[in-house]
């Protein structure tokens, strides 16, 4: 068991990257999107379903499984892959970024004070207990504790977070023992190009097997995000993947995969699929407008995933107008294999240098430019 | 494509039959239990789960469906299995039920006047209206429009309930006219035995191809139940199915088989699933109790369908703490799939002449007498 990246090919054209990670034995191309089971599950969804969408490797949430049901009960399980039924890989966040969203949170060099929201009981989350809960989940691959900043950030203040980000980087790689657990360092530094490359730099000496870029999506807007990848990922090594974190629709995917991006996690396709809005080439649609009262066609005509093969959106729109909560679960599935197929059609096109091509053309479709 | 229903075998013992339904190419083995969509969809639970239970027919409420969708979008979607996603075969009730627990509902020899309880919608139900909706909704086998009394009724009102139901019996089989569709007559009568009798044998004037007992799972208890269905049962055919409808937990289907009823649907399965409640083949147990929340083992350890072969009931117990919808959805499962299970155990019981041994069996096991 081991964690391999190879770089299989790079865009002539662009800094876009297909490789292939073997984490303990499983299969993952990339770039990959990672659906996210928050609390255990990926929402409304049964997990073989989740499967059949072809995704390899899901997300879930160290801040949500310490508390509900605690790690003891997914170790005692063998691990979250077990717990969920799930028979690919698996990665958990550190439970930081839950924590900075909190009103009352207290951050400190040793680590953040906070209460848990649901049920208003007292965590002091330390580089070493995410660490420890996190070995306990048992995923494949981990997160280090990182101090992630709102948006916008003063500059003295994202200095700070760097410095503790980089110092609970270390104390999190020393606390990490467990073997078949591969843990990522986090670069962070808002939006300011030389903190990022500080900070980057900074962790490159600790060796970690993978680098994600957090402190994104947290509002900065996708001009933004676009400027946060351009200055960090030439300090990245190219030889280790590189994980967009919390990111994000699918233009944010083409972007950041363009510019050298390799995994990425989000809960818009499940949130979204909550709702009534499905994703399809020519843009988002939301299933509950009247429009689809009696429309015949599939959510996607071009979609083979299990609920456009077969149900009509005539069928769904009935389900949420009524209230089914399988409504839901059909627009999930859809959501995820569409952004599984995304990915698979971003690769394809990075291994045929033709990028640039595809990108133009799923714009031109999914914004109604044709 | 035709309705065929084949007797391959009395229990020596009781009057437990073992049949084979051919309708219109789908195999259905009886006795045969129905699980409900009542609104389009079996709640919280991708249908193809719902194939996996071994289920091969499956019940729509015609009251529900005329009103949302509306029965033209499932005649345009080529009926209630295309429009659901569903292989096999269904089964739609006149509407009539539903109605006759509304409070302001109007009943004359013409139909029944009521509000759809949910939009304020009017509707008249004649008997010809509810054939032309069930027509269109499409399904294989559907009812005659009876009328359901409550219990208690007084003798007097039964009566004249079972002279419409007649007179509706008639109507509805002058008025339909599908091809592949099958209609069958409801005996009425309430707990009266010569009002059963006499309803019963005016039916089967009419020479429906299969008949059903209507008017339980209304209040009456099982003892009552038992009682109606030994008034019915002798003078309903023996070459045609027999549908007791609505009923019910696993102990009154099976002292309902005992009495040679052939056909069941109920919503307790998906109901019970959704808040936690699962049968086992140690009786019911509420997967929400503080003792499982631990507990490693699946709902049932002799059951071998998906949520059993997947997943603990710690797991499922912390989905129902975490209120996440998926844990409704696996219940489910497991709910439909211990009722498909019941019913070939006592099939096969009843094919090798030990249905007594088996339901002595199945209570000491389910009722904790072991």
């Amino acid at each position: 068991m081991s964690l391999d990246f190879q770089l299989i090919h790079k865009d002539k054209n662009t800094r876009a990257r297909a490789g292939i990670l073997k984490i303990n034995g499983i299969k993952v191309e990339t770039p990959v999107f990672m659906p996210v089971a928050t609390q255990g599950a990926i929402r409304n969804t049964p997990i073989n379903l989740v499967e059949e969408t072809g995704a390899k490797i899901i997300l879930g949430n160290t801040y949500h499984l310490h508390i509900y049901p605690g790690e003891s009960l997914i170790k005692k399980h063998k691990g979250l892959s077990k717990f969920l039924g799930w028979h690919y890989a698996t990665l958990t966040d550190s439970g930081g970024f839950q924590v900075f969203s909190l009103p009352d949170k207290k951050i400190s060099d040793e680590g953040i004070q906070f209460r848990y929201e649901k049920n208003g009981q007292k965590v002091f989350l330390t580089p070493e207990l995410s660490i420890k809960i996190q070995e306990d989940i048992g995923a494949d691959i981990i997160m280090v504790l990182d101090e992630c900043v709102e948006y916008p950030c003063e500059k003295d203040y994202a200095k700070r977070a760097v410095e503790r980000t980089i110092k609970w980087a270390k104390m999190c790689k020393d606390a990490h023992k467990k073997e078949n657990q591969y843990l990522f360092g986090i670069v962070q530094g808002s939006v300011y190009k030389d903190l990022r490359e500080y900070c980057a730099k900074e962790l490159l000496k600790l060796n970690f097997p993978g680098y994600a870029i957090g402190g994104v999506s947290v509002g900065e807007g996708l001009e933004l995000l676009k400027k946060v990848i351009e200055f960090t990922e030439p300090f990245l090594p190219e030889n280790k993947p590189r994980y967009l974190m919390g990111v994000g629709l699918p233009e944010d995917l083409i972007e950041s995969v363009e510019r050298g991006m390799d995994m990425f996690d989000c809960v818009i396709p499940t949130r979204f699929g909550r709702s009534g809005t499905v994703f399809t080439v020519r843009g988002k649609i939301r299933i509950t407008n009247k429009d689809y009262r009696r429309d015949m066609y599939p959510i996607d005509i071009s979609c083979d995933c299990y609920t456009c093969k077969n149900f009509t959106r005539a069928y769904i729109h009935h389900l949420f107008r009524v209230k089914e909560p399988l409504g839901a679960t059909l627009c999930s599935i859809h959501n995820i294999h569409f952004y599984q197929n995304l990915m698979k059609n971003i690769r394809k096109a990075i291994l045929e240098d033709i990028f640039y091509d595809f990108k133009n053309d799923f714009y031109a479709n999914y914004f109604h430019k044709l």
